[in-house]
């Protein structure tokens, strides 16, 4: 991942004023620069966020790549690579996640499929109940109040949570689907009574209490006997 | 309920500027009514709502009565009456709700209490799936960017909603408060996975597939084995 490779143009077929491979156009055509994206420079990391904020609402997760971020930042997608690693990073950053459910999950996974519900239940309090959850409550806060946000939010939890933890159910794509959102809907739930309007005993209740009480719901949706619901199109 | 009674003041051992019976002040002391707040006039309403949103945001539903809103918007108890008939009905009219759950209720409990759990969530999904949507959005926006308007929603919750529901089961409080706040997690969740972050296919599926998943939990949130957690105090 060449941050300094000195390849040359990568522009698809419509060439765009800051186009081309940053490193390029630090070291060969300073003129070329007029919004000062330097590799290294604070407001380039800004404007990859900022695109990926945009290609992430629009058109959802699945289908952005780094590369379109990289083209509407007028950046090199190597530099897109260097800055953020993988795809799920560059989203996490862009949404300024408290958290990466990527390096969280693993653990929840281990205790089997007939302990998920309670499992996925007690990472979130652990989540919630520590530092994170100041970050936690900005990004309710924005996405409730704001639709492109609600989107990002969407996104989060079925690309980086609920896809990570139905994936290991090995269920067709529309009942996995629908396991997911069911699930998304009871942990949501709990974020919202727990810690933003704080009802009585679910706000001041031991973690493991609520883990005990809602993890069953969540075990229901995950693997249990539900009547499954599906899109209208 | 007399607007225009004459009686004597009735202001407690604390008598405050404003604070004596509105018609007395509007017939016989225009000079006591630097605020302008005449019986009918859109000032005097407005003030109570804003004493009513005050009151019940710090100390809740329960603890505040419609005297303490006179008292604090420099008004006469009855005239609080007068406009707003009961408690139930000030707060309402104070949180600007879109429905009044307590006339939606008694169809809600006619079902019987091993129905109720599908019962609410088939109430809940026809009022948001109807024309009080934008207003419960905007309810649930403002509740989750602002501390004050969080307290208000959850008192609505539990004074308005949880506590009809399960005040039918005839259940010690604490058992009660427990059930009915597991019963708010779910519901609150739907609304935030339907109606706010648009999961699918919760957002689109039709409503009485919902129910048909939904309606199991909150069943056995209302009546069935669950662990319930309780306050830590």
């Amino acid at each position: 991942m060449g941050r300094r490779r000195r390849g040359g143009r990568r522009g698809g077929p419509r060439p765009r004023p800051g186009g081309g491979d940053p490193a390029e156009e630090e070291q060969l055509s300073p003129a070329r620069r007029p919004t000062g994206r330097r590799p290294g420079n604070p407001g380039t990391r800004a404007a990859v966020l900022d695109a990926a904020r945009a290609a992430f609402a629009e058109r959802g997760f699945d289908a952005t790549s780094i590369r379109a971020v990289a083209t509407a930042a007028g950046v090199d997608p190597a530099l897109v690579h260097h800055y953020f690693g993988t795809k799920d990073k560059l989203f996490l950053a862009a949404i300024e996640a408290p958290v990466d459910p990527g390096t969280l999950l693993p653990e929840v996974l281990e205790a089997g499929p007939e302990r998920l519900g309670e499992s996925v239940v007690r990472l979130l309090l652990r989540v919630w109940d520590g530092p994170a959850r100041p970050a936690g409550l900005a990004l309710v806060r924005s996405a409730v109040g704001n639709e492109w946000t609600a989107r990002l939010l969407r996104e989060f939890l079925v690309s980086q949570v609920l896809r990570r933890v139905v994936g290991t159910l090995d269920l067709p794509p529309a009942e996995a689907e629908a396991r997911g959102a069911l699930t998304a809907s009871q942990l949501i739930g709990v974020v919202m009574a727990r810690y933003v309007l704080r009802v009585e005993p679910l706000a001041s209740a031991p973690a493991e209490e609520l883990v005990a009480a809602v993890g069953p719901t969540v075990q229901r949706y995950l693997t249990g006997d539900v009547a499954l619901p599906g899109r209208r199109d």
